[in-house]
């Protein structure tokens, strides 16, 4: 059933970004966010936990002054930040990341014990718990994020060191979880390991990886829940599960058979992440309709504009169709970074650019306000309206953002193009360049913009020898008009599931044009939609934007735009490290009087709406936002 | 400094009430609330709490089969019962509740220590503990319901045998608690005794109690907090205060230097409703200005307009000013109860009608909509709007609201008419009688009207012999254009303080007929309420609307109303018991596409809105509600 031509992510090796939107983020990243968080991981010692194995190898208990107290999750932090790291040393190498990486990895191996296993906590603190409650505790989880780690390091550096370590514990693992007497019928109450086993398999050729993947997603959801036995084995009440429910979890029911994208926003990203993988490289039907249901409820019914998901801070998830509350949306990063995980696999399974739509808005807006312009200042949750004081955080207790938006960011190659042996897709549209073996040929592709600023993209061609392959340019379901041109000849835009194509001999030196309208753009949505009643959202490109107290004369909640007033949008370059504003007139509820009810309907007053792009909000000093505005129909 | 004649509640005995809007829901609270809670009472253990003690006295171990385990707060929600079952016995005697009243009483007397002390949980359960924990504890409100409960057990019955029992608590209490040596300088952390205290005074004529009564609220907030002192006594660090500030029971600072209403809204409302009594019983002008200060600034910054207040579930009180969200709205049912007590003494302390009008609001708003046109079902938060899952429920871990509902609600006379020797004031319209002597002559003065339906209202005097005196009859604020005659000769209504005067020579067969001009308004919240911006509410006469789900041919939050469009106002006798409806012609956000953002506008078409008051909401089958409406400007 295997697919013969696989749509796949460039390697990181294959793309080089130098985009002028793009670029800063990612120097902020490499620069700032990378040692930044290598410094915590070093501060609250989840490094150093990765030595306590060690003593308990040994059979040295613990010393009692030791200062480090793992938790659950630390050994997944550390992996994210290799990742990262790893990542990053493909556009800039550099001598002493590459041994703190070194460092790191070697502090792994010592931690991993005789018989594969490896997992900081259960190895120094509580050994008798090992394996015991997948359902709360994260082993497979840490396992996943490790497993990343490996393949992103081997794929950037070349070495197998960490990559050979987590071959050896994913088989001891696959030794514990199966279908055999004496294996257990399990899979992780955390989803990860499955998308991770998935990279591991297109890493190594490897099969056996693949098919564990599978094995963990076949049996999510069978009869009796695993979590139950498991449960009953640790001697605890199965009623006792303090989510209530295995939705919790996406382990409700098989996941070929679901069809609502229910539970923790981010379990369920993994999730479908790993299924469209799978269902790509078994080429499984049944699965990729599974997949495509649940997109199409997800973005049907649950998505923020913004390409948040996950309303609830009570589940980090999900809650009922329609329910998008602005103020208290929780929108984890996490789960953000998780869609454009699976937006990208399912743009490569099905080559439909409504994913890569989804994809581009996830990155530009909830995926990009996690992390600070300076790159050291973080948001867990993004809410689409705030008081002013839902801050920026250094760090958190369970700081498992941060690092995710940081390899996605060291990864963003990834996300530009996707390539298979007759074809390129360009799906980000960001100054950088590919190198890759399409038509049998070596291409360089080179992609200059000022995109998401302005509209005109241009692609140059370069070959060793003249070839026959596929360009596909994502028009964005916004861009109403595009145009494009080969080497100045007008080409018919008739997207073909949102991509033009361009199916021709190349040679050196072809140029491709194309010119995607920017305007600003008012968006609605759905009535349904009770917390976006009588509002509207500005949007201009993929971003989405916002007005912040600080920019208006009025307070935010006073303004409201008329349907049908002008709009203009200005690129300021002094402004929030240079971004394009969008200004209107507006009106404002004149400041009140003396009575806290009267029955007149406040005054108003010509007011002036400035917005800036959602995606750096909160870079300034303390102050109100809202994405949302109320509108004056007339 | 005593006032010479203090304008007080009439007693119980006093008015009786025959209102078509009343006294349905006096029935049910009568018939039926009692009776459920005595039920719950007793299902519970509460009651039987009350034998524990009797063990404890006698050294008898509570047998480990015993059923009950009281809880802290027990002893206030028997008090309350007792204190609301012996107001229902002034209108309706009833042998066997008058029994249930007594045996309740008995099983007090044997908790009573010989000491005096008296409390369950702490003789029975944790006899070392008592009186150690003031700030989180609440022996004290347990201690100031049952006082409460003496107070009107005294004045419905005549009988002592609770007032007995509770003076000598008092006095226990006022043993321990004083500025002598060996005396502790303490005072409650949930307020409640205070105004018990000043009842008890006003009921015996015993200044030891309003002493008492000032001491506990000169107290609060002096330095050092006296909550440290106690807590550094138990051995605990006051810093670990799990409210993190004395503004949670306003001990902050001294209650004379008040002047923003913060912290736990029940706690708040029963503390200030004590400084308005003491300062009318004081003549205390420094601290009839704390009052005032105190009101303004709920009134002006923090009171819903259904007369609820304390947005926030975390404290169960306030926030910031002009923080009124409507779908969490707390709005707990006992903080609406405590502002009409609040409100009534306020307008006692100072003769506005301002106060009065508050009291209304709340009495007719937010108190009422906390128990069901049945009885037997009651809500603990008041929200003003609701998606259909926040519900009525039957009894509650923590049931303050419903016998403080009840206890109210039997006691209503209190709140129509208050009675000096030279003045009668009408403060509620509704069909009534009161006896009183007035004026050196025995009055009897009986309303009768359709209010709230209608605004019409009818007074007639019969007196033994001629007298001069004054009626004050209250004009609402909203009420424009009121008429009013004696006799039927028109007066000119130049409301005094809000109050239409009129002070003559009365005689038997006098009639007194006033018109409340009643018409549908609109009324508008402050342009600094974020969440009210756009929206406007309904009201008719005393009685705020909101539309039910069940009601409309559309989602509500996909209804608007335009500012200019008319609405009637009909009586239907067939829904929710008989109620005035509103109706108008309003538009609604047509049902949406596929899509969950699209760069349309919804289309709108014309809809039929009919609002009900808000008093009766949640009383057929589950239903989305909100009191604001979005406008349409124009």
């Amino acid at each position: 059933m295997t697919t013969v031509d696989l749509s796949l992510p460039p390697a990181l090796t294959q793309v080089s970004l130098h985009d002028a939107f793009w670029s800063p983020r990612l120097e902020a990243n490499r620069a700032c966010t990378l040692p930044a968080l290598h410094d915590k991981l070093v501060e609250v010692g989840a490094l150093d936990a990765f030595d306590l194995p060690e003593y308990a190898k040994r059979g040295i208990t613990i010393p009692k002054n030791h200062q480090v107290t793992p938790q659950m999750w630390w050994d997944s932090d550390v992996a994210k930040w290799i990742e990262a790291a790893s990542a990053s040393l493909v556009t800039h190498p550099d001598a002493a990341l590459d041994a703190q990486i070194d460092d790191a990895i070697a502090r792994i191996a010592g931690a991993q014990q005789p018989d594969g296993y490896l997992n900081t906590y259960f190895t120094a603190i509580e050994p008798d718990k090992k394996l015991t409650n997948e359902r709360d505790w994260h082993e497979l989880y840490n396992a996943g994020h490790l497993i990343e780690a490996a393949v992103t390091h081997f794929q950037a550096t070349g070495k197998t060191s960490l990559l050979d370590i987590m071959e050896r514990y994913s088989r001891y693992l696959a030794g514990v979880y199966g279908p055999n007497p004496g294996q257990r019928p399990g899979y992780p109450g955390h989803q990860e390991i499955e998308l991770a086993l998935l990279r591991l398999y297109h890493a190594t050729g490897r099969r056996e990886h693949l098919d564990f993947a599978r094995y963990f997603l076949d049996q999510r959801g069978q009869q009796p829940p695993y979590f139950e036995t498991e449960a009953l084995a640790r001697g605890d009440n199965p009623q006792d599960f303090w989510a209530g429910t295995y939705e919790y979890m996406q382990a409700h029911q098989p996941v070929r058979e679901q069809s609502q994208v229910v539970g923790h926003a981010v379990r369920a990203m993994y999730q479908y992440a790993a299924m469209a993988d799978l269902a790509a490289a078994d080429g499984d039907a049944d699965l990729r309709a599974a997949c495509e249901r649940l997109w199409d409820d997800l973005t049907r019914h649950s998505l923020y504009l913004t390409g948040g998901l996950g309303p609830s801070a009570s589940n980090e998830g999900m809650t009922r169709p329609y329910d998008l509350p602005n103020d208290t949306a929780y929108a984890e990063t996490c789960a953000a970074v998780g869609l454009a995980f699976w937006a990208r696999r399912m743009a490569a399974l099905t080559g439909d650019a409504k994913y890569a739509d989804v994809m581009e808005r996830a990155l530009y807006n909830n995926v990009l306000s996690g992390v600070s312009l300076s790159g050291d200042r973080f948001l867990y949750e993004n809410p689409l309206e705030s008081d002013g004081t839902h801050r920026r955080w250094a760090w958190h207790p369970c700081p498992c953002c941060p690092p995710n938006l940081a390899r996605l960011l060291a990864s963003l190659g990834e996300y530009v193009y996707a390539v298979s042996t007759q074809e390129v897709t360009v799906n980000l549209y960001a100054g950088s360049t590919l190198r890759a073996d399409v038509g049998g040929q070596h291409l360089t592709l080179t992609q200059e913009s000022a995109y998401p600023w302005r509209g005109d993209i241009h692609l140059s061609v370069e070959l060793d020898a003249p070839a026959t392959f596929t360009v596909r340019l994502r028009i964005p379901a916004w861009a109403q008009g595009a145009t494009l041109s080969v080497n100045g000849e007008p080409q018919t835009v008739t997207p073909d599931q949102g991509y033009a194509v361009l199916t021709r001999g190349w040679r050196s030196g072809d140029r491709i044009d194309l010119t995607l309208p920017l305007l600003p753009r008012r968006t609605y949505a759905h009535p349904a939609v009770r917390q976006d009643a009588g509002l509207v959202a500005l949007e201009y490109g993929p971003l989405v934007y916002c007005v912040e107290g600080v920019d208006q004369d009025a307070d935010l909640h006073a303004l409201s735009l008329a349907r049908d007033s002008a709009l203009s949008a200005r690129f300021d370059p002094d402004l929030l490290g240079g971004v394009t504003v969008i200004e209107g007139e507006a009106v404002a509820d004149a400041i009140g009087g003396y009575d806290l009810y009267t029955s007149s309907p406040p005054e108003t007053r010509p007011a002036h709406l400035k917005a800036i792009p959602y995606a750096v909000w909160d870079n300034r000093e303390p102050t109100p936002m809202r994405v949302w505005l109320r509108e004056t129909a007339r």
